[in-house]
């Protein structure tokens, strides 16, 4: 049941060639040439249904959108989102994170977004949390310098976690918030968090910044 | 009337000589021959009542302990504590510590502690704060290579900027937690602490080391 329905999940997307790209690493230092123009690249990781990059397409129209979503079946709705509005800044990959060193070359990208990422709660997943050592190593080099990765989640331990790693990867915590929606105003927010913010509880958020030496 | 009562405050504290030293300055680069020995030695700024320290300096009578307030009529309340258990490894200082520098020498502490410092709201009077960077220079500077600061807050917005002043400073965040008694058992408290902790409200932790370079 479950292969089925990965399987037409697959079918949908592979209906969709223009901006669900299945081998990124084909475009690895040439994604200026996917979107025909200079603008800078923000990368979502985890991007889920989409509403969150979708949002921020919409409203930045000088700013290319990669997302990236390994879970087919909730690829899809970004897609059906893009079937009824079609952005010409946003790109969708159906790709493992882990491999995003050979997605994107040294300095491309010029901006990061992990919202809710999973928090692994046991330390043994550790290195499966999109805030390991691994994967900062690989946003510091596809990072330009003084760029910004910015994260959101609900969840304390991954919040503590990640900003010790950030510190500790040699990244500058430009700003924090242990409760981002009292905060600020006209946050663009993602499915999960919609839900999140209705019980009443806070959004943890850290921007920090990428100081190469 | 509030004259009268600082008056008074100031009378006890002069009966106890021993250990309300008035004039630390006296003593900068010589703590070691004021204790008679070569123990540790950990401040703790902004010390109240006095129960962290006391109960801390029971527990480690290897360690010397100084707190700092600067509210005479509120170290009395320590002095009292005193009198009924006087502890060789404990020195109080109604003074400033702003004043930090002329009380220690460079490399002379061991520690330091930061427990519900006033957070200071107001933007122009963030300079009043206990983490600002006037202070945090003069902690780097005061305090041993690798050597901790632990700071507890119920503030929130303290916590963060406190956060991102000592990452500012150079300090390596060492642990953060978002809720210290969930996280820890047999944490000493201080008196504010425990009656914030009855209401359910989460105690933020931070601990950073003195990296030198």
């Amino acid at each position: 049941m479950r292969l089925r329905k990965i399987k037409q999940a697959e079918e949908i997307l592979h209906q969709h060639p223009k901006y669900v790209l299945f081998h990124p690493e084909e475009f690895c230092g040439k994604w200026k040439e996917v979107f025909q123009n200079d603008s800078p690249i923000f990368l979502e990781i985890g991007m889920g249904k989409g509403n969150f990059i979708l949002e921020l397409a919409r409203r930045n129209p000088n700013i290319n959108y990669i997302g990236i979503e390994k879970e087919q079946s909730v690829l899809i709705r970004a897609v059906q989102k893009m079937e009824e509005n079609e952005l010409p800044n946003v790109i969708f990959l159906p790709v493992d994170a882990f491999l995003l060193d050979q997605y994107f070359e040294e300095n491309e990208l010029d901006g990061i977004y992990l919202n809710f990422s999973d928090p692994w709660p046991k330390t043994r997943h550790a290195k499966r949390r999109l805030t390991n050592q691994t994967l900062l190593s690989s946003y510091k080099s596809r990072l330009k310098q003084n760029k910004a990765i910015e994260m959101k989640t609900d969840n304390r331990h991954l919040f503590e976690y990640s900003l010790l790693e950030f510190v500790h990867a040699g990244f500058m915590i430009s700003k924090i918030s242990l409760n981002l929606h009292e905060d600020e105003e006209d946050v663009i927010t993602t499915e999960y968090e919609d839900k999140f913010i209705q019980k009443g509880n806070p959004i943890y958020f850290i921007e920090v910044k990428n100081e190469k030496i």
